[in-house]
Order: structure tokens, then sequence, then C-alpha cells
């Protein structure tokens, strides 16, 4: 193998470290060239739901999906659970792109939107008649995180509004109480460090239900990956499509290597290593954490202001074998991200910080 | 490398010889973790798209977009391009999926159907106000292709209907005059014998215009996948979400390979191959083509009529090391399939027709 940095964008980001050994024996047991309607891919199919069940610790009452993307998941989302309107906490751009989604979709899409790196105020109000809730768990542009009780809120304000969270940068970190939520969702290319091109759509039966009104009342939701369809072929362990077998499969096996590590083990180990790099920005003359509220800084995606020493850190990096990514869109002039996922060692950030302070 | 067999199941298929080798090289370039905002995932993306324009010989006007399976293509397909009404010429399982996508998203369809392992007569008449015809030109599920004049046929008669081709498991055989239709499209676990989970939709200047004209009209066209995104993506080199980079870094390399070796041949290749079984199938007293007719006889998908031998064939097949495809839904205990893909060997054909006759 060539060297490589360790890279520590936020996504596509490092590899989770037994990735390629499993997709070496992925081509070694023919699983490229697979059928996907066979009895093996219907087992490869349960063994990475049933490791997500025990990985995330999911209720038995919620499903899991496969779709292309989580891109595909917020336009899932709105076609399947949006009769009318929708409500979105906007602090980003991503965010701001699932507002956007249910605005394309013809949908009355309100948001409710903060500045970039801010959080929300607990006293937000939501209009009467909304009937879905979108949080972003971690806002991947800004590295602004939401604390989970202020998620859980809307659950004991709005109990009639379905609440879906995207977590497509924070889990497997996060330890969701699922029963407060009514959907979740992320895709395999940042925390699971897996090849991009799958996202995971995880749905309570509430969902189930609403999709089937919209249905019944006449409305179109979509056609192969609409709830109904995703559902019929899931209690198979089958996909409506001819799916991305590898990555079903690549992700069951990622997520088998972290069971064996233990989720609680990832969860410490993340927030130590986040720790490492917010304490030495504390104390850091030029580098600064964008995100001045500490409640609301990320865990998983830290967002660093690096102003005018943004090349320099860049290079210095780099020539350390560590690959920043960059600020998020106009920021990347003044900005650096830092993923902090299951596959980044503490000895990775332990070299980060070092090279930090030495700046 | 532990032993394999060939694999002649229509789709995923037996992968193309030298993508175990691409996917060695892509990890150690680091394709896996790469993002797709990047320069360098630009440069594969541009790759990908000119290999397939010199491969099929595209016209100028024509755009290649990705998207995650050619089930997607067909909602993707009906969204932007249909305002009210398709029309479909339905022979098999998979003509007639279009079909159905379109009635779930509320259009107007109608359909021309046949029985199973039939062609179409020429004197077939489409109601006058439609938008989009549907042609599949290898039924998948029957083995059955259509002629290339008889689809040619279409746009004489109906200039001011969209003439969309569904190629997914025909492609890169088919010589098409791209002139005289308006979108193809096919997935690349099939004649491209790749991993699946990657869909290819190339359409023309109308498609994008009609696209923009239902916009225009206040119709919604999806979001992140309508036409106009994946354009403006596309022109960039870039996709509007998250893609399976990985998929479209080996179909690049995979279509490099291919024209080294020439589509000319590919095809001859093709037509030789598809020639031994038909012949042998002919002379069998027991095992016959299903499609009687030579007109719509698949050169890449063959259906053999196996009958009670079905179980014996297939037992023989698979201790000489081949793989058939079983017959699809039903007819699995009375027919079997066979691909002839560009990734299958002269000498593997050679085999199969050899035990074929054996029997």
């Amino acid at each position: 193998m060539s060297y490589q940095k360790i890279n520590f964008t936020p996504g596509p980001s490092q590899l989770y470290f037994t990735v390629e050994d499993h997709m070496k024996q992925a081509f070694r047991d023919g699983i490229p060239s697979l059928s996907h309607r066979s009895k093996k891919f219907e087992s490869i199919y349960a063994e990475a739901v049933s490791g997500l069940r025990q990985l995330l610790n999911l209720p038995s009452d919620y499903h899991v999906y496969f779709t292309g993307s989580a891109t595909e998941i917020w336009e899932r989302t709105v076609q399947n659970l949006v009769e009318e309107t929708s409500f979105h906490l906007v602090n980003g751009s991503f965010s701001k792109r699932f507002f956007e989604i249910s605005e394309q979709l013809g949908k009355k899409a309100v948001k409710y939107e903060v500045a970039s790196g801010e959080g929300f105020v607990d006293t937000l109000q939501v209009p009467p008649s909304t009937e879905l809730i979108a949080l972003t768990h971690n806002e991947t542009s800004t590295g602004v995180s939401l604390p989970l009780d202020f998620i859980y809120s809307f659950r004991s304000k709005h109990p009639d509004a379905l609440l879906v969270v995207d977590a497509v940068s924070s889990l497997p970190y996060p330890d969701f109480d699922y029963s407060k939520l009514d959907s979740v969702f992320f895709s395999v290319q940042k925390g699971f460090g897996l090849p991009a091109g799958l996202g995971v759509w995880m749905v309570n039966e509430k969902c189930l239900a609403k999709a089937e009104q919209l249905l019944a009342g006449g409305r179109s939701i979509g056609s192969y990956h609409n709830l109904p369809s995703l559902h019929s072929h899931a209690v198979k362990n089958q996909t409506p499509e001819t799916p991305n077998v590898l990555a079903i499969y690549l992700l069951g096996k990622v997520v088998a290597d972290m069971l064996r590590h233990s989720v609680h083990r990832i969860r410490k180990e993340t927030e130590y290593k986040s720790i490492l790099l917010y304490n030495t920005l504390k104390k850091h003359s030029d580098l600064k954490a964008f995100v001045k509220d500490e409640r609301f800084q990320s865990r998983t995606v830290m967002v660093v202001d690096s102003g005018d020493l943004t090349e320099k850190v860049t290079k210095r990096l780099l020539e350390k074998g560590m690959q920043p990514g960059d600020g998020y869109g106009p920021a990347r002039k003044h900005q650096l991200r830092f993923a902090n996922f299951p596959t980044h060692a503490k000895e990775h950030f332990e070299l980060l910080v070092d090279t930090l302070e030495s700046m």
C-alpha cells in the first residue's frame, strides 16, 4: 500500500480501518456480482440491519431502509411524510437544503433560521398545524450540534408532528432515545467510514402509517422508494431496486467491527478526542472554535476559525500527513473542519493538536 | 483468489475481468474517501463521461447523468418528461414496471401489452396526444429484444413525442443512432460488468427543455435529481448529492478497457457467442429458445425453455463451474436465462454449449 494521509475531511472521510480487508473478502466471495434476489443477499441485508439495531439500540417498532444517499432521504421524507406543511430548524447549508427540497416538492415549508454557527433558543415557536419537524442533529457545514434534550423537547410540545432527525455526520456517536423521535437517517461515508453511495433511513410505525394515509388519500408519494414499497421489500430482507450490494455488505461488516469494539467505547473516545481539540483551541492565540456556545459544539465535526492562518495551517498539516477539511462554501478561505469519527485514532488527534499548538 | 463460477445470471452478472484490479488501484489512490467536491473527483467524472461518449458514439447534444439505479431513472423520466400522458410498449416485467411507475406518479399511463416472449407488430397505434413513448430495447425477463428499425419508426410517426429507450441489459452491444432517440439509460451491473449501485441516464436537449417547461409551468419535477439540477452539476463534472464515487471511477476504467478492446469487436463477439447458443437450441431435442421469432431474439439475454430438465441442467452446469440465471419470476421452474455480456468469453460459451449438447 502506498502512503496515505489521515483524512479529517467530514465526508467522504477516512475509511474505517477494516474496510479494505472487507472489500478484498467481498471479491473472494463473489459479492460484487451477487443477485439481489438470492438467499445470500437476504442474509447480508439481515446482518447489516440486525447489527445496526444492536449498535444504535433501535426499538423494535423501527424499520431500516436503504437508499442511494441521505440527499435522497430528504426527498423521500417530504414525499412520504408531508401532505402540506413542514417546519425546519435551519442553521447552515444542509438544514437549509432539507427545507428547500420541501419547497421544491410543492409543500408549505416554513423555516426558523439562525446565523451560521449559532444554536437555537428553547422558546422558538412551531406553527400549530405543522405535520413534520425537521432537525439537523449535526450541521456539517458549521459544526453546530443540537443537544438531545432540546431535540426531545419538540416531542412533548408537538406530539402530533413527526419528529425527523438528520444525523448524517453524527451517528454512531449520539445515543438517541429513538422512542422520542419518529425518523432518523444518515449516510455511510461519514461516521461509518465507508465509501459513499448508500443512505440509511430509520422510521417508526407512525411514519409508515402517515405514508399509507397519504397514499389512501390519493396523494403521490413516489414509486419504488415510497415507504410502503421499501417496507414490503425490507420484511423479506430485500430492496425494491438492484441496490448498492457492496455497500450494504460493507456496512454490515463495519457495524460488526464496531460492536466488537463496543459503541460505549466509541462514544467515550469521541468525547476524549473532541476535548483534545477544543482545549487546544481555548488556549490558542490565533485558532479558535467557530461555535462559541459550548452547548452547541459538535463532537463529530469541529470547525476552526483559522482566519489568515488557513493556508499556512493546511500546508503544515499536509506536511505531517494530515488532510484537514476545507471550511464549507465561502468559509473555505478562513475556516477548517475536522471530522472526529470512530476511525480517527486518539494518536491522530494527538498529532493534530501537537501540530496546531506549535503554530 | 478462490475458485469462482462463470456467472451467466443477467444482472448483477459476471464482473468485467479487470474490475478487481481497478478496485485495488482505487484503494491505493484513496478514491473511496475522495471528496466529491474535489478537482480529482471532477477529473474522474469527466473521464467516465468522455469514455462513454466515445464508446457509444454519443452526439454532442446528449448529456450524461448518474443516479442510484436504472429503477430511479424510470421515476425521474416520468417526473421530468411527462406532464400528463406516457405510452409504454409492455412485453415483460421490466417494461411493465416502467408503466406502473408512471401510474404511481399520477400520470395517464397507457400501455400496449403483448404476451411474454412476443415482439410487437409494426402497425400498433400510439394515442396522438402522447408526450413520451417508452420502449425497452431488451426485456431482461423474457429475452425479447426490439429491432432498431422498429424503435426508430416511432420517431417519424410521432416526431413530437419524446422517445425513451431502456437499454439496461443491452448496452454497450446496440449501436444506437442516438439522433433518432431522446433518452437512453442503463445500469452498470449488466453489460458493463460492474458492482451494482449506479444508473446512467443519457438525454438530449429536448428532454432538458421539456423539464424546464414543466418547472416553469409550476409542476413539481422532483428536487436534487431533477434534470435542471443534474445538468447544472454535470457541466461542472459534479453530482448534486454525494454519489457512488467508486462506481463512477470503476465505470470510467472499464469503459477505457472496452475502448482498448474496441466496441466493434465487442459487438462482433456478442453476435458470435449468441449464435453459438441459438444454434445449439435449434438442434436440441429438449432445450428450446423461448423467443420463437428470430427477429426478436435478444443477443445479450437469452432465455431457454428448459421445462422438466431445468433442475438437471442447472446441476450439470454448476458442476462444470457455470452459474445459469433462473427464469424470471414464475418462469424459474421451467426456464433458464443466459447473459451474454462483454466479459463472457467465447470459451465460456463454448463450454456452455458443449455441456447443453451433451444433455
